[in-house]
């Protein structure tokens, strides 16, 4: 980075750390962001910072929230008894563009994974249970990533609930097997939906 | 964007409008940014706020500046009589990375477009013909960029400071034609700075 340029290359700096940024792209960016108006630079800042200050996680579902509970947990409507179980809060952003599910979420934090030391007390599989036992749930829908470790932890989940005698069923494989959640489009993710399966 | 998660929501709306960020991508990053530690993203958005609230341009070349001259300007020792105009200043740091050139730099803002309505006197030609009487300058090296607007600007500048005696370089074709000298590398821009000619 260019010597005595050091609100720039700090600007740079703090950019290349976000993923798919690479140095150039940092450096593009920030010297575009030395040319905006003060005012569209203090917005910007603003939504990053304040926005990043006002989140948390629901109560409920592990999802982002602004309060308590997130908006999705605080619509009385959507307690329909079912429970949809994603991986991360970006995948319940993904299926609510789907705009078909009307139930609720449970945000697991992660997914089980033996190589890297993740196991079921590492994500939030008993705050999944804790909540079967409090709210009236007819079928949780398994809609972990469809990878080996997706896999392995709607597997385990199943083996958990399926002897309470809740259902249990899996978004279809019409996601393309080894890809991810967040980047599959609305209409093959409602397929997935439909074409889920007791397991 | 998805309703009720505001903050993210307003992220992704504000990442979204620099350049080469699409709303795929803003949203993308906005999620990471939503599971940064809070003490990373008020770095980020500091160092944008600040950053850009620290910057002015420099009284003499029109570069950035924290001061009222730039760091280079700042420097004695680069006042070798060199005077090495460009566009913008995110051109005087595609320069400074060649480590080459020891003299000073004259940022136009700008380059004479006709189509565009930018005359001489919207970008700083006054202001580089009031440092030839105030600075002691030897040679004035035109390295705007190699297009159309850019060989104008080269020409006009040219025709007004031959006359009064200083040397007026170009840097040489060595930079492809209809290129952009921010993305040219190193090695080309030393080849374009050995190979510049009278004009």
């Amino acid at each position: 980075m260019q010597e005595g340029f050091d609100p720039i290359a700090r600007m740079a700096l703090q950019l290349a750390k976000l993923p798919g940024i690479g140095q150039k792209s940092a450096q593009r960016l920030a010297y575009h962001i030395a040319a905006m108006p003060q005012e569209a630079v203090k917005e910007l800042a603003a939504a990053l910072w304040q926005g990043r200050k006002a989140l948390r996680f629901c109560d409920r579902c592990g999802n982002y929230a602004q309060d308590a509970l997130c908006p999705i947990c605080q619509e009385e409507k959507r307690q329909n008894g079912q429970i949809c179980v994603v991986r991360d809060a970006r995948d319940v952003a993904a299926m609510e563009r789907m705009r078909d599910f009307k139930g609720l979420y449970h945000v697991l934090g992660g997914t089980l994974s033996p190589m890297h030391g993740i196991g079921p007390e590492d994500i939030r599989i008993q705050e999944l249970m804790a909540r079967l036992s409090t709210e009236p749930v007819d079928e949780i829908i398994l809609a972990t990533n469809p990878d080996i470790e997706g896999e392995a932890t709607a597997a385990y989940i199943a083996r958990l609930i399926k002897p309470m005698g809740i259902r249990v069923t899996r978004i279809a494989h019409g996601v393309p097997v080894g890809s991810d959640l967040e980047y599959t489009d609305e209409v093959t993710l409602a397929k997935a939906m439909e074409g889920r399966r007791e397991l």
